[in-house]
């Protein structure tokens, strides 16, 4: 064996999506030792436990004291308490990425806490994960056949964007790069949008006196609609915000063409609605990835 | 083997609906012979050659001419129709009851076609179902622990509805009885809905000039979330209509309760989109049903 990708990897919140790359990095043999950190000491002791840090430890800046590569994988809302914290204490060579659902957020708050070091900062967001959450859900496949988005900035030092792309491939993702402004609104429409329309119906419904019996009456259709609607509450809170411009066009645009829906079945208008509902039956059995493909 | 519960089953339209209940029956020893009947002659000779059925013809007249009981599986959009063309060719026993995803609509139907023999006919809809449609996708556990709902007015008569309920008892349902009206409030909001949420977000996003990258970094969630975008846009064109009245009282309540989201966003309201996500997430994993049952 050569020297690995990552001499000594930093993990800041070894969650589902952090623990699971420490995996497939170890595993991929791209890695020397792995370092573990984040607020909850339990579950640093669980993803000790399952072989995924060889170390952990509830102080930040220690854990980034001799690291090649800081990932964090920490909840959006505290990345940037994260990236203060751990500014001060990072080696003048390591590498630091995120995997934020949102990017011009994080951009930003990576600007303003690393300084000069804002160069060796690679913005990135793995799509995949589960409804699981936690090392105890880590797994060393998530990634594998899986998009990882990078957006990189004019600031990113091009060493920087390639190891950390070498480190997704390593893990088995396919590594994509994108505008920081086109990823975000890529998201709110495919991602941030569904959530919030997923949460308000299940939210209306639930308010009706009737709730229990109709949810007794949901068919499949509706549990597979409505399984987004089970997601962490503040994390997507925290993800709307963050998001908020890209999200408030979407969803503007959105209610306004579900207002001419409504409009068309008032007026009876049969052609309108089986002509859209056709042009979405079209974009979705053409455009989408094969359902065996279909982990988030 | 006694006398079976049916006689002479006569399905008009033997697609998924009606063929899995045909192949649930015999299964059962419910049935003795099986006529198949629809305008579809290749339909019904893959019926034929499956074993679902043991004649078929396109003459609905001749189907039900010796019938004790008729299952019409046919689209919604077609059941007046075939009613009207059912009622002088009943012979004066036979039960008939429906499939369709609206009771109203079918209830004023059937009072219409039927008259004085309004009191056989039983409204009735199951709740299950695939992506699959046509005689090729009928199989006999379709059934099996799903619920079906018969709406029964004033005039059905009690000796029909037993039978009714009999019959889907022995493919295996659960079978509830419900109001009309309530039928078709609780559909709306947990099948109907649902649906027109689903194709207006794909149709809108299909329009954009990036869809085919934003639905290439579409995750499982996505596809989750919009598998009923890819439903028959006739026959989803044909349900709204039918329930008109109940979707657009669920609809509009959405739309404003989707605004107000909306608005929480664009003021920044944490709390309030946090309070809202967290009581959709409660009604979800509290209320529905275990995935494992998850087929519609």
């Amino acid at each position: 064996m050569g020297i690995p990708l990552i001499r000594r990897l930093a993990v800041i919140g070894v969650g589902l999506i952090g623990g699971s790359l420490a995996l497939a990095l170890r595993r991929a043999g791209a890695v020397g030792e792995i370092v573990g950190a984040g607020r909850g000491a339990a579950n640093l002791e669980l993803a000790h436990a399952r072989g995924i840090v060889d170390r952990h430890t509830t102080d930040l800046a220690a854990a980034v004291a001799e690291a090649d590569m800081v990932v964090i994988g920490a909840a959006l809302g505290a990345t940037a308490d994260v990236l203060r914290t751990i500014a001060p204490a990072l080696p003048p060579t390591a590498i630091v990425t995120d995997v934020g659902s949102t990017k011009a957020s994080v951009v930003a708050a990576a600007r303003a806490a690393l300084g000069a070091d804002f160069a060796r900062f690679v913005p990135g967001h793995p799509i995949a994960g589960t409804e699981q959450s936690g090392a105890a859900a880590a797994f060393a496949d998530l990634y594998v056949r899986h998009k990882v988005i990078l957006t990189p900035v004019a600031e990113t030092a091009p060493a920087a964007l390639a190891r950390v792309r070498a480190m997704w491939q390593a893990a088995g993702a396919d590594v994509v790069e994108m505008a920081v402004h086109d990823h975000d609104r890529a998201l709110a429409a495919t991602s941030h949008l569904p959530h919030l329309l997923a949460y308000a119906l299940v939210e209306l419904l639930a308010a009706r006196p009737d709730a229990a019996e109709i949810f007794g009456f949901a068919a499949g259709g509706f549990r597979d609609f409505t399984r987004i609607a089970s997601s962490n509450p503040r994390m997507w809170t925290e993800i709307s915000l963050a998001n908020k411009a890209a999200l408030l066009d979407v969803a503007r645009a959105y209610a306004a063409r579900f207002e001419e829906l409504i409009a068309a079945l008032e007026h009876e208008d049969a052609a309108l609605l089986e002509a859209a509902f056709g042009r979405a039956k079209a974009a979705r059995d053409a455009c989408l990835l094969p359902e065996s493909n279909a982990r988030e």
